[in-house]
């Protein structure tokens, strides 16, 4: 019977096997350090089955395994994303960025809204490196966004807040594909300007917003290099009041640099929008914007090439962050690393020395 | 005798035997490939001494050794590079941008002309990605520049066209260090459009210049993402006879988007200039603005942070790299990664499990 529910679980589940069976091999040793007793795990059809049907409690359980740091919950987690991975991908993913003060929270809030009103399913995640490195998170806070989580169409998950960044970026990335799979319409993807997030978020999303406010020449110093030309839009928050008139100036100076920059997503004109989050002005509009968006990508094969890309370097990213975490973490190099760096930058040696004398080291 | 002239030569050496050995422990089996019978090389201390007293044959005889892919001459232009190094650093490194067509040429060979009628030693290096692919070079066609070749002040070295991109990266870095020791005041380092080989000579130079035409809007269509925001100054070339009107209306265009950007350079303001190659005006100006950014950073310490950064990163960039070469070269890998990757696109597996499935092969 069940069997025939899930035609393709068998060979999936044999995949898993052999895969699982790795992380004993290398670099799981801090996972193994929390290993403890085994508890009973759900069943993980009738789990996968009950987050398609749209459980709320069994949504946040699923993420509950995908963000453990235990080698079981693990383990686990990657056997049910693989049993929802066929359901994913309907959704349209929008990255969200801006320096703190920009009004994302607010943002996010008015937008979520109005698409929940609208009957669609919004679920808002959050990338925040800061978590990773210090525990605290400047997303994380509980309290934000307290009318968007009452409303039956919004699902809120703040950032995962233990891990290392590669940790944070794999189960952000993984939420959003099992929020997709429960059915989820939209997925807001929230990030704060530290360290590499934007580009992480760029990375997962089709399409990225830019929230900027008033006084834009002062307001960039404090942007990143390389953010605007990660935009598909750039929306000026604040938009009200006294305040509506430099709004416009500054969105017109953001058309004209925008104009000078390669676009974001080929095919895209890239522009500026005003918006005001509490007179709940322009975000129509731009939700307009992004349909047009997906439309025309999509027509033009730029939306799923563009997935398909993501995937594959996402692949490339972890074989990366693998290696050289097997690297840095090997006991010569912890042990020699500082002083080879210091030779190097004395021109004591040069780097192609200090490099060969800590790889012979490691493979000799 | 030789051991008074040369005290820290014993102590260097020794570093070099340990490190020599390292190239028979991995990733050097491409080079012993080509390993053939031992000729005599020159004694190093010598030809450092030569390079020094700036030899214009022996300077081009070190970078032969620093450019060769056989073990043997590899490692004795990494020893010839150590004696070298404290004698290097003194030039100020001159990175040079631009789309093809934008008169990168010209314009070396009016600025580098300028130069040397002053009296400065001018060396013109080049990087060009698409030599290390293809073995044909956009930049390395040995007739452009006739005319400052022939200057006694000058020495143009042509792009290096064979190994990988990281390969000629290393070698285009290393035969920077040479020349300074062979006491070049101004090092300037060309590259086109391909690749990542902007990115690569802003990671090596202290002053970075892009050079771009007339018609920004249409122009700039061709200019990858994220490289204004890496220019301490941008050109607009060609700026002569009818063109002059339409050069100043770019160059202020050029500086309304750099005042919106991030600057390249902590404490400098990137501008835009006007410059005729063939004119020759523009040049002095420009020549004036990179001593005031060499007088500005140096004295705010932001010169010599740079270049320490620079090098601790090249570092741990030779570190990933070299990580890389040896996972993507493993049989296993090499077998089975396009399998992987196709099975991670079409849904089959999560990359994740793609990645362990391909990291417990290599390491069981």
């Amino acid at each position: 019977m069940d069997k025939k529910e899930h035609p393709s679980n068998e060979s999936a589940m044999h995949v898993m096997k052999g895969i699982s069976s790795s992380h004993d091999g290398f670099a799981s040793s801090k996972r193994k350090r929390f290993r403890k007793k085994a508890e009973d795990l759900p069943d993980v059809h009738e789990l996968a089955e009950k987050v398609q049907a749209g459980g709320r409690n069994d949504l946040a359980k699923a993420i509950t395994f995908i963000e453990s740091n235990l080698q079981r919950h693990y383990d686990y987690g990657q056997e049910l994303l693989q049993q929802l991975l066929p359901h994913t991908g309907k959704a349209i993913r929008i990255g969200i960025t801006g320096v703190p003060g920009a009004g994302k929270s607010t943002f996010i809030e008015s937008f979520g809204h109005m698409l929940c009103d609208r009957g669609l399913k919004v679920a808002v995640l959050a990338i925040d490196p800061s978590s990773s490195i210090s525990g605290g998170s400047i997303l994380g806070d509980k309290t934000r966004m307290e009318q968007l989580a009452k409303h039956p169409n919004a699902f809120i998950r703040p950032s995962p807040s233990s891990g290392t960044l590669g940790g944070v970026h794999r189960k952000t990335r993984e939420t959003m594909l099992i929020c997709e799979a429960a059915g989820f319409d939209v997925i807001l993807i929230e990030t704060v300007g530290v360290g590499q997030s934007e580009f992480i978020v760029r990375s997962m999303v089709d399409f990225f917003l830019l929230i900027v406010l008033t006084g834009a020449g002062d307001e960039l110093q404090g942007m990143k290099k390389g953010i605007m030309e990660l935009a598909d839009a750039i929306v000026v928050n604040k938009a009200d009041g006294a305040n509506k008139k430099l709004a416009e100036k500054t969105k017109r100076e953001f058309n004209q640099v925008l104009h000078m920059l390669q676009p974001a997503t080929k095919g895209w004109e890239s522009k500026a929008f005003t918006c005001s989050a509490i007179e709940r002005t322009g975000i129509p509009e731009l939700w307009e914007t992004i349909q047009e968006f997906e439309e025309k990508t999509k027509a033009s094969g730029v939306f799923e090439e563009r997935r398909q890309l993501q995937t594959r370097e996402w692949l490339h990213t972890l074989i990366t962050e693998q290696l050289r975490t097997n690297f840095y973490n090997h006991p010569y190099v912890k042990g020699n690393l500082t002083r080879m760096e210091s030779q190097a930058m004395s021109g004591e040696v040069t780097p192609a020395q200090a490099v060969e004398e800590l790889f012979s080291n490691i493979y000799k």
